[in-house]
């Protein structure tokens, strides 16, 4: 019988066996901490950031799975078996999730909901026309892969102007696309509302930094919910407090959770939400864990296998 | 020379005067309360809210546009002279800040940023899923005209279940239509967001009242962008109050600037706006006023003219 081995905090597991053995009967499961197995025995992992050095104990392993759309859990061990095709989440539930955090914050942002919160703890009726209008309002999207897409497509339909940043050139309707390090500034430079939705690599760790901030115009707006690892958190904050940055939103963080003495929670530019931009729903994942282990075992190819080159 | 009178607020004049001199040199411009003019010369009026008899005394009159989507400003008046076409303004940048707004507090309710940001006052990392799935979360626009349209496809393209409630059965792909009276409780009965976009007339006035939400499912949000004449305000707050309902986004009101000592402001379960769902562009107006007087000038017909048995 096919294995499959769940490899995540302990506490998350049940969210995962119940589908799991609801979807995929067929399959023989073994939980990580609390099952015993043979390492011998286990044909595919699902996982999320697993211990460095498990996975090379496996001997069988014929791939692995990620619970979510980024791997940089997996490439920060440095003995993951690269012979083992490592498969990202790719789905339209999380890309769509993401695209609806993105939609909402830079909503929250551009028709100044914070200030509309405010005068309503303070009872007082001020309207204010946005100082900036849609048409003049324009969104860049660093990393315009399935998720960036949909955000910006959905951001499109809204009647702002979107670009995408990506490492090669992309061809979105509606959505200009710059690629590659030398077109990195002329993206900046036209970019009034900046979404991180990048892959953590060592190529993108720590993009969001004083230099990149210069580079927007005054007045941006920073979204991050790609990884806590491409933020400076204390650029963002010089950035913030010399006014040229208007404001950020961030669903992610150097350390998770965020510590509560972190100066981000109280900072009066800043949102801070628990990294809950896109959560992966376990029964289209479990269904999708299952329809790639059924194809593989039939000899078929898997897809949404990571470059291990390009680090996603 | 035709000449077109601004009767507006004295404080909303220059807003409007600009754009106009600009836009439609041809004209002659002239502004109720600040200029001087003989009624017998007005061809013209653009307007809001104007006084109740005052259209009646232009005896020259050809046409009244209004500065807005809704027209119950003018039907209020018992002395509207009839025979005078009044012309709405509808245009795709006013639906479109509609849309925005829709689609922003309906997020900011799927998605429980009300949550995130008390844990974030907090400093607090409280990671929650979504109690409703996207899928789950059915959306129901009471109003499906221009705006309500544009608002639901948007919504639609985040993956939430649509559907629409207008007097005339409308066909929007991948939006439910439902008509009339008959059907508004088989509409009701399967909306979790309830959006009001209708217009304000004698047979929508005070529609958003106890029955209306008794016919919704429990744990029902409302929406009202339309007119604070649809909503009977203390209807809203039992239903609340009992936890009927879960919530409610609220941009008008019966009172406008809505007095300080209103209940609304200070609700736990309702976010109250300043009438700012969609504020017309003066510029856009200004061109696509003077585009309709160049147009009836040659004799051609007026578009968006409203049907005053209908009473939009």
């Amino acid at each position: 019988m096919t294995t499959l081995l769940l490899a995540v905090p302990l506490a998350w597991a049940p969210l995962w066996t119940t589908p799991l053995s609801e979807i995929a009967p067929d399959l023989q499961l073994r939980v990580q901490g609390r099952d015993q197995f043979d390492p011998a025995s286990v044909d595919y992992v699902l996982s999320f950031r697993p211990q460095p050095g498990f996975l090379k104990t496996l001997p069988r392993l014929k791939a692995v799975f990620s619970l979510g759309a980024g791997v940089d859990g997996f490439l920060a061990d440095p003995d993951y078996p690269k012979a083992v095709p490592l498969v990202r989440f790719v789905d339209r539930t999380l890309s769509r999730e993401m695209a609806q955090y993105v939609v909402m914050h830079t909503l929250i942002h551009h028709r100044q909901q914070r200030f509309f919160d405010q005068a309503q703890k303070d009872a007082k009726w001020r309207q204010t026309i946005p100082p900036r209008r849609t048409e003049d309002t324009r969104i860049g999207i660093l990393g315009l892969g399935e998720i960036g897409t949909l955000a910006g497509e959905r951001l499109r339909d809204l009647d702002f102007p979107v670009a995408g940043w990506s490492q090669t050139k992309k061809n979105v309707k509606g959505i200009e696309s710059f690629a590659g390090a030398a077109e990195l500034n002329a993206f900046l430079a036209r970019t009034d509302i900046l979404v991180c939705l990048l892959p953590l690599t060592d190529g993108t760790r720590g993009i969001l930094n004083k230099k990149l901030f210069a580079a927007l115009p005054a007045d941006a707006f920073v979204i991050n919910v790609a990884r806590g690892g491409h933020l400076i958190e204390s650029d963002l904050i010089a950035a913030l407090d010399s006014g040229h940055l208007s404001g950020a939103t961030l669903d992610v963080f150097q350390t998770e959770p965020l510590p509560e003495d972190n100066p981000l929670w109280k900072h009066p530019k800043v949102t801070v939400t628990p990294h809950v931009g896109a959560i992966s729903d376990p029964r289209v994942a479990a269904q999708y864990v299952h329809d790639r282990i059924v194809r593989n075992e039939r000899g078929e190819k898997l897809d949404n296998v990571v470059d291990f080159e390009r680090g996603y």
